[in-house]
């Protein structure tokens, strides 16, 4: 099928026909399924529940190193947790908190105590600064940019690219403006695009020069174990990286187990340089009598150490890979050749990122909608959920089941034609 | 034997060598207790280990009414372990948003966005209004004041008497100074003292008319259902009053079953007004993905509703009260009459709160460190650490066997005759 672009008008109002009346089918299946969120499905989270079997905590959890998991204490995260992370992530369980179950919790944690009390080796608290910026490359995460918004942050778009943010731009920007105080990074498997940050453009984070004496980098490695099949991406260790630099305390990095153990229960860190990690751990101490110990002694003992994770993402991966699979397959069917869109095919993580025609993302979206499938909200994944382009939409496969993903995406797709027809008779006037 | 005040020089001086022998006696035991938290011992934390079974759980943890517990979403918490709050202290579920394990970090997250945001109903945040000050009842909770004092928040001295704190004090500086913005308050069993407030003074509490548009009753109900016996003390229900007076956005309510589950593994709740509620629930939206629902369905599933956790309870008080009178009844046959101490006698909570001479605290603490007995350190029950009479210490029976706590009471009242002797002797000159 050749582009639309070529065809003529007759040719086009013919096809919107066709697919109009395809689109009254569809809407007649029915269907209701959401492709909104990053959710696990839930023969995901049944890999582990052996992990919530008594037993297999019964002989450490009143002694564990000395440590009664049960009772109060221990501020920085049991042990044998951190040291898994240390592994996965190769950084020095000493620069490593464990915390609770949510790593966007301990984002905000970190933005708040900064407003407060400002960070280490900043001169004054973010609150008493006036008007404070944070580089948002877009499309990007839209929990981060809804935390930065609720702080009355000003928000500043940094194009994504193929290989990581537009480092010339963030560069710049940062070098020259001290109210920008932080920048939001999902380095592998970006969300939602899918891509991981390339050597140069981690090497380029670690030696930026910033003209704020508080400015860090918001590292949220969320996807740091999530790939697809044996052929992830890899990623540089940026605290390795900024210690060659001597800026190691300029960055905070963020994991958890939400998508490799429970999505509600899992166990979040940060790693941090040293500086960072004493100021965390004596504020921490003053916000809670600890994190759920017992909670981190089930990670330990059920994954045991970095490898019994890697493993374990293998049976995620499993499950996830068709799907991703069946909505990529759909997309190139139907759309391949059309030149009404194109798409990500990521190694990892849990999105595919859909680039529509300019101005066709909200109207794609309301038409998926109106047929009984949701999407995230066109723009969502832009500062002030502001899509120039009105372009971009995030699909998530993870939830539904590869049979309705089938049906969604091929919903999806004829809502794009629709959506794209339309734009090139209007554009024609 | 007779009062120390009433005997001459020599008599003390002789005393004083008898209890000098005693002492470096004592010291050769080389004990090595810790009274100096208020944490439950291992065999109460043993009591809810069938908690920690799978089996409890299986049946309810993917579909509890519709909620997959281990996936994401449900920021104010399982129904079902807000119903059984909701039962315990008499309040609308509505009313009611269960977190995670530490209700100290409600309380201090509270603190923060009030200071970034402000609190409903109050024109400006916290933090844009210069010097702020909280009411500080003491001897109190040396961790709330821990919290105020890192914001930077200025800490008025309460008096604490028998039935709460002077509430002619409270009435008359929250009505008069608009920067009062809170007091903290622990109203059951209060720490240290072991009062709980009467009804009259939650009454006044209730019908408190501040001056500025923003303050907050922080009312920290953690020992609720921390009876020892079966005559444990009645608390009126502070929201209810409130409604009668139209002051229910004035009062954040705070419990945990940190002393009835887990220390470090326990649900955390706040209660307020639908006011107050809705607010907390936008923002923590923007926190976190949610608490671990999973903990919460074990809560739920062990305890089933208020009367499974009071009848629970009375498994902890055979267990703890046996401590609070081995200490009390040393206490009475070793210091009775001397007239150089007084001490409560609660009928709950975590502490036994002791009045020595003014002036004797640090140094009969100091004693018993010497001699390897930690106790809480002197002060630490007063804002900035420091009791103006130096006479508070509190006592934290419940971590020692009571083996163990008869020989640390005995050290105990050893170094507070010591400490009484030496006081009256130097104030003979």
């Amino acid at each position: 099928m050749g582009a639309y672009q070529t065809m003529s008008d007759s040719e086009l109002k013919e096809r919107k026909q066709k697919l109009d009346l395809q689109y009254t089918e569809m809407k007649k299946k029915k269907l209701k399924l959401d492709m909104s969120r990053g959710r696990p499905a839930a023969n995901q989270l049944d890999l582990t529940m052996d992990m919530l079997k008594y037993e297999l905590i019964a002989d450490r959890i009143a002694n564990e190193n000395g440590v009664d998991t049960r009772n109060y204490g221990g501020v920085d995260g049991l042990p044998a947790v951190k040291k898994i992370f240390s592994e996965l992530l190769d950084i020095d369980p000493a620069n490593i908190i464990a915390g609770g179950n949510s790593s966007l919790n301990i984002m905000y944690d970190i933005i708040a105590r900064a407003l407060i009390f400002g960070v280490p080796g900043g001169s004054k608290p973010w609150g008493q600064q006036g008007k404070i910026k944070f580089l948002c490359p877009s499309p990007g995460y839209d929990r981060h940019f809804a935390i930065t918004e609720e702080f009355g942050i000003e928000m500043v778009n940094i194009e994504m690219k193929d290989d990581g943010p537009d480092m010339d731009m963030v560069e710049r920007l940062v070098s020259e403006d001290s109210s920008i105080k932080g920048i939001w990074c999902v380095p592998k498997y970006s969300n939602p695009t899918g891509i991981t940050y390339s050597d140069e453009v981690v090497k380029r984070f670690a030696a930026l020069k910033p003209k704020a004496d508080d400015f860090r980098i918001f590292w949220d490695n969320a996807y740091c174990v999530h790939d697809l099949d044996e052929n992830g991406d890899k990623l540089l260790n940026l605290l390795a990286e900024c210690e060659k630099n001597g800026t190691e305390d300029m960055a905070y990095l963020f994991a958890s187990t939400s998508k490799i153990s429970f999505a509600g229960s899992g166990v979040a860190i940060v790693a941090a340089s040293k500086n960072n990690i004493e100021k965390m751990k004596k504020q921490l101490f003053m916000q809670t009598i600890g994190p759920d110990k017992i909670n981190h002694l089930r990670h330990a003992a059920f994954f045991k150490d970095a490898s019994g994770v890697k493993e374990h993402m293998k049976k995620h991966a499993a499950i996830v890979k068709p799907k991703f699979d069946i909505v990529e397959k759909t997309l190139y069917n139907e759309l391949g050749g059309l030149e009404i869109g194109s798409w990500s095919n990521p190694k990892g993580g849990y999105f595919i990122s859909f680039s529509a025609l300019s101005g066709c993302a909200k109207r794609i979206v309301a038409l998926c909608k109106e047929a009984g499938v949701v999407l995230t909200p066109a723009g969502a994944s832009y500062p002030y959920g502001i899509d120039p382009q009105d372009s971009n939409i995030r699909i998530a496969p993870t939830c539904p089941t590869v049979e309705n993903l089938k049906q969604a995406a091929e919903l999806f797709c004829l809502c794009v034609k629709i959506a794209g027809v339309e734009k090139i008779l209007s554009q024609r006037g």
